[in-house]
C-alpha cells in the first residue's frame, strides 16, 4: 500500500508544515468515508490542482443528532484506501474521535443564517457540527485548496461562509454531483436502499430533472416546486422539504430572477436523501 | 517612521506568508489600542521569542455590548505607533471595520463553560465577539506565537481554550498583569478616571493584595472573597462581581486544594475596570 495513514494530529500538521516549506501545494477533501465516485473526482480534481493530496477520513460524530444514523453510518477503510490509491491520494487523516474532541472540549463554529433553512431546519446543529470539524481539519491538514461535491449544496454554501467570515486563506472549490448511471446522487448513505428502494429513490433526480425542463418556461419560484412535489409524491415517499431559495444566501424566494437552488429532502424507508440543482436565467 | 503600517487583509497575509517562506517566525500581539506598558511588554517578549513582530489596532465592534463604551474607546494610533517603535514592532496591522466584518458576515466561534460565568454573565456576547475576531486575526496573521495578558484573564483562557479545540497550531504565550506604581492593574479604560477615581479604583488592586496576604492561612474561598469584598465595599464602588473560582476550567469552587482565581470587576463612575490573581497552594 503506497497512500500514507496518518492518524495523530501533531503528525498531520508536521506533514503539511514541511510541505508547505517546500513551497509545494496542498489540496484536501475531508469526508467521512464509505467512498463513492463524488468523492473519487473530487480527489481527482486536487490531484490535478495540488502536489500534495490529502483527504480525511472521520465519522463526525457533532454533526448527527441524536436520533441520527451515527452508530450506523457505514465503514470500510480498507476498501476506501485501494480506492483512494487509484486517485492516486498521497496521505490520508484518519484521526481517533477522542483526538478530535477531547473530554473538555468547548468551542463551536456556528454560521447563523445560510444553515437556517433547508436541512438546517430538520437538523439542528448539524451545520454547526459540519463547520466545527471543518475549521478543525483546516488548521490541523493546513491546505491551500479544499474540494467540497454540490450535492451537500447547503454545507458547501456554509464552509464558503465560514472561510470568508473567517478569513481562512483556502480556496474553496465546488464540484458537481456525480449520479448513478440510473441518476440517483451517489451518496454513502445509498448503501442503506434496498433495491425496491433504490428504485423508489430516483424520484428525487427526476423530479430535479423535471424542474430543470420546465425552468425556462416557469413565472414563479411555486410552479416549479409543485412540479417536483407531484413527482416526489406519487412515488409514495416521505418529502421533509421541496423549496425554491435564493442560491447565494439560501433564503426563501419567489422570483426566478437571480440564481436559485432547487433543493430535495426525503425519506426513502428510514434513509435520508437529498438532491439539488441550481437554476439559472443567466447560464 | 519605520513601523510598517498594513490595512488590508490580503497584503497582512502576503506578508506573513513571505515571513513564513523563509522559515523565520511570527510574534503577534492583538490590541484595541491607546496602548500602555501592559501592551508593551507582550510586545517585548514578541520581541525576544520571535524574528518578526506583528501588533493589531482593531477596536472590534462585536466584542462591545449595545449599552458599551464602542463609541467613546480611546483611540490614539500616531501615539500608539511612537510607542511601538521603542520595542520595535516589525508590521502594525490596522484593518478596516468594514473589511473585518462586510455587510453578510454571519460566522461565530464561540467558547461555551469558560465563558459562561465572570464578565461573561454581566457581558453577553463578549467573548463570542473576542474569540471570533482572535480567529480572524489569526487566519490573517498566521502567527507562531500569540501574546495576551492575564488582566484579561477570562479572556486569555477562553483563547487558550479555543485555540486547543479548533487545532490552531499556534502558541498562546500568557503575560504578568502590568500595574502602576500605585498598583492600579494598566488598562487603556484608566484613560477614563478623574484623579479621584483613579485614587477610589484602588481598592480593587488593594483588594487583590489582601486576597493574596491572607491565602496562606484562609480555609474556604468564601473567606477570601469577604476579605476582598469588605475592602471593595468600603471605597463605595460599584462591584459587580467579586468571585473564586477554578483557575483552569473557571468554574464556581468552594476548595482552595486546585489553583484558584480571584476575580474581581467594579464600576468606578461609569468606567468598568477588573483585576484577579491567580492562587495555588503549589507555588
Amino acid at each position: 500500500m503506497n497512500i500514507r495513514v496518518i492518524r495523530h494530529l501533531r503528525e498531520m500538521m508536521d506533514f503539511s508544515d514541511a510541505v508547505r516549506a517546500r513551497g509545494e501545494r496542498i489540496g484536501f477533501v475531508p469526508t467521512m468515508g464509505y467512498l463513492h465516485e463524488g468523492h473519487l473526482s473530487l480527489m481527482r480534481e486536487a490531484r490535478r490542482r495540488a502536489s500534495t493530496v490529502v483527504a480525511s477520513i472521520f465519522v463526525n460524530p457533532t454533526q448527527f443528532g441524536p436520533n441520527e444514523d451515527l452508530s450506523r453510518y457505514p465503514r470500510d477503510f480498507a476498501r476506501d484506501c485501494a480506492m483512494m490509491e487509484t486517485v492516486p491520494v498521497d496521505v490520508v487523516f484518519a484521526p481517533e474521535g477522542s483526538d478530535m474532541y477531547p473530554p473538555r472540549a468547548q468551542t463551536w463554529v456556528e454560521v447563523t443564517e445560510i444553515t437556517r433553512g433547508l436541512c438546517g431546519k430538520g437538523r439542528p446543529g448539524h451545520f454547526r457540527g459540519v463547520t466545527t470539524v471543518v475549521a478543525k481539519l483546516f488548521n490541523i491538514v493546513k491546505p491551500h485548496l479544499a474540494f467540497f461535491g454540490e450535492k451537500d449544496f447547503q454545507q458547501l454554501r456554509a464552509i464558503q461562509q465560514m472561510v470568508a467570515d473567517l478569513n481562512f486563506d483556502i480556496e474553496i472549490v465546488p464540484m458537481p454531483i456525480v449520479r448513478e448511471p440510473d441518476n440517483l446522487a451517489m451518496s454513502s448513505r445509498n448503501a442503506y436502499l434496498t433495491p425496491e428502494q433504490h428504485s423508489d429513490a430516483l424520484a428525487l433526480s427526476c423530479a430535479i430533472g423535471a424542474a430543470r425542463k420546465n425552468f425556462a418556461c416557469a413565472r414563479t419560484a411555486n410552479e416549479l416546486v409543485d412540479t417536483a412535489a407531484k413527482i416526489l409524491n406519487r412515488a409514495g415517499i416521505a418529502v421533509e422539504y421541496v423549496e425554491v431559495v435564493d442560491a447565494e444566501t439560501l433564503a426563501p424566494t419567489t422570483s426566478l430572477e437571480a440564481p436559485v437552488l432547487l433543493a430535495i429532502a426525503a425519506r426513502v424507508g428510514k434513509t435520508r436523501l437529498i438532491d439539488n440543482i441550481v437554476l439559472s436565467r443567466a447560464s
